[in-house]
């Protein structure tokens, strides 16, 4: 155990006997300080939307297929002109250090050696440059919180196109952060420094809340905000925490190359819907025009099938690959990555899929639960 | 603590530290009396309105909005042509002083301080004059339990009026007391009397049970009294109780100025709908002929956005005002106000609404749950 | 306590004071011995049919009714040119000396005393003359569990024609008894004789399981018998056990002059629609040809005023009937009717309905909980 | 209790006294040790569907007729040409030496007694020429976990062939095993060899885990491997593990002399339909071409019946039969199969149905719980 601030940081580094992803979070719960658990763990207000996103998954089936004459399916993909070994990414997700001393730099490691995408917050215990040396050169990408301060926002975008990034996650669903109850009955501060904050005058992050954090973060972001990051960049903005097909339309009119569905994990707008209840129409909507990234809710191989059945390309996993980073390290984070895929080929297999492009194509039922 | 009657008033003055409504119940239970407790939380028969009152709101969803471009909403509105700091406002509710020693008064001053308006109930614990005083100017409605004696109804109209009230709130919908079992297990008799009642023939209430304080109303209530209120008044009456959109327009018909969609809290006809749920027909009904308040279930911002939504203008506040008023005495009631609106104004952030007017142009999602 | 075969029986004599029906049957576990509360409370199967029966309820809603100008409202009724001082009459059923010693006797006293219609069991504990002669000259109906000899069916008939019965209820739902559990558990054998039974080749049913008592009934039970006892007793019959539109009118074809729509309390066809649910449809059908009787889940104000909305004429109570009997016999039965009429009362007021006619006129909301 | 590799076998061989099939799960639990109780209770993921299964069934309602003038309901029917005395038949379920010595020779015998059809899995306990002798001729099908090696698949049909089978069952939901979860927690392998593998190199599946013996069964299964089991053996070829009308008529396009609705009891692919809530629509679509099998929830005589009423021409039984032959051997078996029958009888007088042709005629109600 590293002790920073006061607060434990765990070093585990180990392969996962996992049984499923549900499991770890009480796990987890054993070994992750209480504040650092409830700021990762939490949604908002009385988390009927966190609850919702789980049960969405009840609202469709996936058919058996007999007689399909398939074997040996594969997890393969290609978004964004990536190819990937598996459609499962991961979210972006800040604060890693309360999960691991080495924070996003073992998540980077591990989903590098899944195969899968990486993306970077904002808010990471790690830098961007430490993040993306430590993921082998495998693709990832950064997550933008956009600040009031457009001259920070052109030193992370720097710092990220330097550092090889892929892609540009611009998140829009956090203008203001959402009600979460368990950082104020934990009365949570930050007790690890945000690298990529660490320079500047706002500083690190450090012995502040969430609401601090946000408070330097931008509230006014319209669709000139994605086209002036496209054009500073010239790379790819995946538009993150659509819920509907208007802002899908709305975002890829502004330039989006990407649709990121995700209500965050149900810690942002309280009474909204469950993000999986939604991916279908956004999906319609979109109609191909840009790749769709899902998150929100994802738990079981099955979760990762409807998904992308209902229009996503790619799925993101948040909170279960913390908590296999928090158990195990690069390790950890690789073999939630692997069970996930594993549980995802045997669907694949029972629904008669060889190939992710198959599962796109797969008709759901609609029996609601 | 006061001690009125053998029955402990609090005297609570200070503001309140709140995680959110809900948890405010269990802190009242704890310091209101057995038998005014009872009274204030209780709905009638088994409850599945008051029940239902609640599980409406997950009915229907609010979607978050991306690229608004907005940030710092704003709570201002203005109905009935007063201009209010918020859409909240506190329910005409009995007997407060059950809460506290200072009753409808403390709630005067902590709606005022809040920028809300206040609602003064015939069953006041405190009278016209010494509530509206207490208000500071603020915008106050009196609301009206008829009398089957007119002069009495008169009397108070009088005295309303002398005080500056701004509307009559004719209260159509417990023309006999709903089955309430909790006052019944209690055997709860007012301990505290109703200072509207002191000066009448029918007693003040003191030693009475719900049933025989509404013994002595009106149960003939008929479109002929709305006019006849208004015109003896020249103040707008917004009818109190409708659940229907026939029950809209028939009293718009009658004279209504305002319609006001509440189930009493589920205090009254169990076996109703939830108000929530019915709130969107009586809206398309009214088309804007007059503004509507709504109540019955509300305690999270997300419930406010989604009744503003739904057609409310107004949306009211009953047993979290008056926990607040227990426990805090007018801070605690502005400290539930203040901390109801803090969660909106997230809730309308994350949704793109910058102003009550947005939020009122705003189409919910309708995934049943 | 009266002591029978070993069966503790109630001899309680007093009025109730009763919160609400449902409480009763905890309080009735307390004092009925376990076979006997076992044989009362139980359904059949896993009681998914019992349980439905309760919920149903829930799936409409009555409208508050705002300005209707109405007050006291009254319970009177008339049905089967029988005037009817409350909707609410007795269900046929069996056995109920196992609740208290005076049986049905003291059931008829107390249903005579509420104004209510009485109907007595074929497999009652007192005899049709004595149970009769117990009513004070009130209305009562006998219900029939056609045996296979036709020569009983006639003495049956022809001893309740005698004693001045209004009509012959058929019970049709009921050709084989329905597998119920508790009786199973508890090894149920009837401890106290039927006294209409006495007097045949069959035995009195004492120390017989219920599965024992149906076998001398008939299984094949077809329109043609409706006829043949409407002609032999030139009386009124009304078919019980009807759950569909089909049956009804099929029952009317065959010679009813009644509907009895029930599932028998859950008792029989476990996995059948609950009977609230198939209510309105089976009223539409009939159309006003003949009246209906409806029961089955009945235990609040609310639940009858749906019922009476939903097409029902005449609400029998059974359960909750035998509970009041087992605690306070004639007056505890007379307490149940008289409590259930005034919770009715409550919500006719608050529903803008005088009449029990109004009550039939009202249209329901149809919300889906 | 005979011990075999460490694992007690129960050697129980009495009739049982059965309240309910599901009961029996409990009392099972307490006998059979762990690992083979958690291989044959356990469903796949979080068991979604396996829970689904069951609740499907309150979908549709069984509508009570009236004066139907019907007694003696009768069991018989007749498919595959087979004269059987009850539509219930025992499931192909693996290794039923996990819950009794004598193994599927037991559930043969018991099968037999109560008239019904058997159906021997592949991974048998005992060897398809033992059980079918235990059978005392009674018809029996083989199902077929098609194996990589062909000339293995020979092997198996010519033995079943050569006992007189009447039917192949060609499993095609299992082409990977189910991610059941139970099995990992107790890192179960089968101590009890398949008799049907003993003779192959492949070994006889003793101390493998599921996983293990899946992986010698063919992943890849098309619609030429119906033709060819059916060509070779000339016997009827039944497709076991279909949930869809499309995959119905690929089926039948293939050959398959009949189509058996399944989800393998929940244990294959989780996040697919219930079994029951699919039956219909397969049903229409097969529009009598060829007999429906189903399984896969079913515990009471109302769900036998509703899938009869729903399409199915024999509904089979797993769980509750492997229960019943761990408590009883074959007589425990037949008891199980002949109160299924007694409940399914009781439905059926009083849904108006004298035989299964009846049963299959009734329409069922649809109303949503």
């Amino acid at each position: 155990m590293a002790i920073v601030n006061g607060y434990k940081q765990n070093e585990n580094e180990k392969k996962l006997d996992i049984l499923n992803l549900p499991e770890l979070e009480e796990k987890a719960k054993q070994i992750i300080p209480t504040g650092g658990f409830g700021y990762i763990v939490g949604g908002s207000e009385d988390e009927w939307t966190l609850r919702a996103n789980r049960q969405a998954f009840t609202h469709k089936q996936i058919v058996p297929r007999a007689l399909s004459n398939i074997e040996k399916p594969e997890l393969d993909t290609n978004v964004f002109g990536l190819p990937l070994k598996t459609p499962i990414m991961m979210a972006p997700t800040a604060a890693q250090g309360l999960a691991h001393v080495e924070g996003e730099k073992d998540t980077a490691r591990g989903v590098a050696a899944a195969g899968g995408l990486m993306a970077q917050s904002t808010y990471s215990s790690t830098s961007i440059s430490d993040t993306s040396a430590a993921g082998n050169g495998a693709p990832q990408f950064f997550q933008l919180y956009m600040s009031k301060d457009w001259t920070f926002n052109e030193s992370l975008l720097d710092e990220a196109k330097k550092a090889g990034v892929k892609g540009i996650i611009l998140t829009v669903d956090a203008t203001v952060d959402g009600y979460r109850e368990a950082d104020i009955i934990n009365n949570f501060q930050f007790p690890i420094p945000m690298a990529n904050l660490t320079k500047f005058s706002e500083g690190d992050g450090k012995g502040k809340g969430i609401a601090e954090i946000y408070a330097s973060a931008a509230q006014k972001i319209g669709p000139d905000d994605v086209k002036r990051i496209a054009d500073y960049t010239d790379l790819p903005v995946i538009v993150k925490g659509i819920e509907s097909p208007e802002d899908a339309l709305y975002a890829i009119g502004a330039g989006a190359a990407g649709v990121y569905v995700s209500n965050h994990g149900g810690r942002q707008l309280n009474g909204g819907p469950a993000s999986f209840d939604v991916l279908e129409d956004v999906a319609k909507a979109v109609n191909g025009r840009v790749p769709i990234i899902f998150d929100s809710g994802v738990r079981r191989g099955s979760d990762v099938f409807k998904a992308l059945a209902s229009g996503a390309d790619l799925v993101a996993l948040g909170r279960p690959a913390i908590y296999g980073l928090a158990l195990g390290g690069a390790q950890g984070v690789q073999s939630v990555f692997e069970h996930l895929g594993d549980e995802l080929k045997i669907i694949m297999q029972l629904a008669g899929t060889k190939t992710i492009a198959d599962v796109k194509k797969t008709n759901l039922l609609n029996i609601k639960y």
